[in-house]
């Protein structure tokens, strides 16, 4: 019987980072790595790799490194992921129907397999192979699916209401593409996808790359 | 004159959230908000959000905590965001016009002012105010236009020609949404956007929820 302990949440998303980055290693044919070059993947230093590997396996061994067939089959089973996971999409419009026709899901464990939409023009078509139901049959669409994951992929002012009806349907976990920090009640997950922050990020690493040396100021409440 | 420091690239990432969540309450009419707060809406501990904003601030005042519009003015301007990035699309297929069409850019300091695609039948078409041009016009796109920026929204298949292309036409950031690792010369900075990693965190994040304790195993090479 293997021991358990808490992971706390940061931990958990670079976790999933490293799952990613064993997948695509062992894809390339590379048996083994380091905490070292784990890191330097991800812009991690290698003492925090391996105090999150720590978490979920036994430190790999000195010189040799993680056997990386080893860690992704434990990282898959240490967090539920040996199984399938199925989500509902909420809202079908350009980005839910690109992610309805995002083909990499095909080889993810977590997959789209319904939406719904409360447009009436919408509802009855087709995007990658599911057709789009009515918003208000989003309970029935969950129970049916055995759905435990939602998308919300409505406007900004629609995402609240899309995250309530969800979390009333049963599903446990959102990921939010719209523009706006929703609200879930404890115990349901929530996590966001912000384009814009995303393209603000790379200005930003831009700009460290031309100078590496940002201005400091004063920002304590103090301060004029 | 400020002092300036050198920012590790996760306290980057971290500092661009912290500049998302200062606007966020700033528009909420917060005016101040301690690195607990900040840490909690993140799922980070006030003690790291405290190390982060000292890269380019003083700290909050005790008992007030930090000034939201201060800090946002600073966070802006120690990372060049002062003044508005120019990005350029590659790829306008689904989830490109789903770029293209995302409203909320309008409101970002970095925004896609130009799209080029490979396929004839796409060249000529607009999107969000947008005409599509000519992949082999890209480096006069990216000089006409002032451009620093790229996007990769092309299969996982066109993705290292693309960023090449973007890094010989001169720019010096790409944001990229095809699901596969491209390699950049140094010097160029590099995102990826993997919407099945975050669904599958999400996944994680539920199967925690459920146990809060993942299994522990043996990784190590050594270890069978």
């Amino acid at each position: 019987m293997p021991t358990r302990s808490h992971i706390p949440r940061p931990a958990a998303r670079r976790l999933s980072l490293y799952l990613r980055e064993c997948e695509s290693l062992l894809t390339q044919g590379v048996p083994t790595a380091s905490s070292e070059s784990l890191g330097a993947r991800l812009g991690l230093s290698a003492a925090q790799v391996r105090r999150d590997l720590a978490y979920v396996a036994q430190a790999g061994q000195r010189g040799v490194g993680y056997d990386m067939a080893t860690l992704v089959t434990v990282l898959q089973e240490g967090f539920g992921l040996e199984r399938p996971w199925r989500a509902v999409l909420v809202g079908v419009g350009n980005i839910g129907r690109a992610l309805l026709s995002y083909a990499p899901f095909r080889e993810s464990r977590v997959a789209i397999v319904a939406a719904v939409d409360c447009d009436p023009a919408t509802i009855g078509s087709q995007w990658g192979g599911r057709t789009v139901e009515s918003m208000q049959s989003l309970g029935e669409v969950v129970r049916r699916g055995g759905i435990e994951l939602g998308v919300i992929a409505v406007p900004a002012s629609a995402a609240q209401l899309a995250a309530d009806d969800l979390v009333a349907a049963g599903v446990r976990g959102i990921l939010n593409f719209a523009p706006v920090q929703v609200t879930v009640p404890e115990g349901t997950a929530c996590s966001h996808v912000d384009v814009s922050v995303e393209l603000r990020c790379l200005a930003m690493e831009v700009a460290l790359g031309g100078e590496h040396r940002p201005r400091r100021g004063r920002v304590g409440a103090r301060s004029r």
